[in-house]
């Protein structure tokens, strides 16, 4: 193994802070509207599939979270009223996971507040060209981690 | 306020999703030998420290975590004997966190591992400008944020 030269360790810790403090940055804004950032993405995804619909195994595997995490997630979601549970019909041990109307709603109310956020803290801090590098370098490592 | 164009959009989720699946990847990657990345990072910070030594509410602010996560984490590495927690001697109200000889050792032991997961998911993934470019955008981002 190599380690990493001090230039490549200079990369690797700007990013990994910048990211975390973006992160960081993009939830406390959204929870200010009472939301946090892993439940906006949940009602997101749910938003944009078939009826509203997802089995909770796509919703973890989408997410790349652990099944204990989401289940801990969609139980604040159903609290909430934002989701409901459903058993499949055709197979009594899964578990779908709806929108509902109020999701939906809650999903639409948030959202102004966090697309200002992104493109203050991201969009409108880089210039145009470093936005495209971003996706250009973002594109890379996704074929790479196989999606 | 303004919507995300399409491009914009489509820049947005891909670094996003990126962020996401190469910390999940780093995770595992380290989880393996036993490791959390949010353990492996607060080790290092206190591997920085003047005699390995940082006050809680420090290593709160330089992880930009919430007090509640950072405790539950802290404990977790004090009941690994991998820190131990002291009393400020001129402030009996404030702790301070303090790496032990086998939280070093531990450190030591899982860094070539994780290293080597930064290096083949990040590090060689990417072309040399590749990362030039995105040491640049994350300095611009980490300026923006306030850092």
């Amino acid at each position: 193994m190599k380690w990493l030269s001090e230039e490549e360790q200079q990369a690797w810790r700007a990013f990994g802070t910048a990211t975390r403090l973006l992160n960081e940055r993009l939830d406390r804004d959204l929870q200010a509207a009472g939301m946090p950032l892993t439940y906006y993405e949940l009602l997101v995804m749910l938003s944009e599939a078939p009826d509203g619909t997802l089995r909770m195994a796509e919703l973890a595997r989408w997410t790349r979270s652990k099944p204990s995490r989401i289940s801990h997630a969609v139980n604040k979601l159903e609290q909430a009223g934002w989701i409901r549970r459903e058993h499949y019909t055709e197979d009594r041990r899964g578990w779908l996971a709806v929108l509902t109307d109020e999701g939906l709603e809650a999903l639409r109310a948030a959202a102004p507040r966090h697309v200002t956020s992104v493109r203050a803290h991201l969009i409108d801090a880089l210039s145009p060209e470093q936005l495209r590098q971003l996706e250009e370098i973002s594109r890379t490592l996704l074929d790479h981690l196989g999606e």
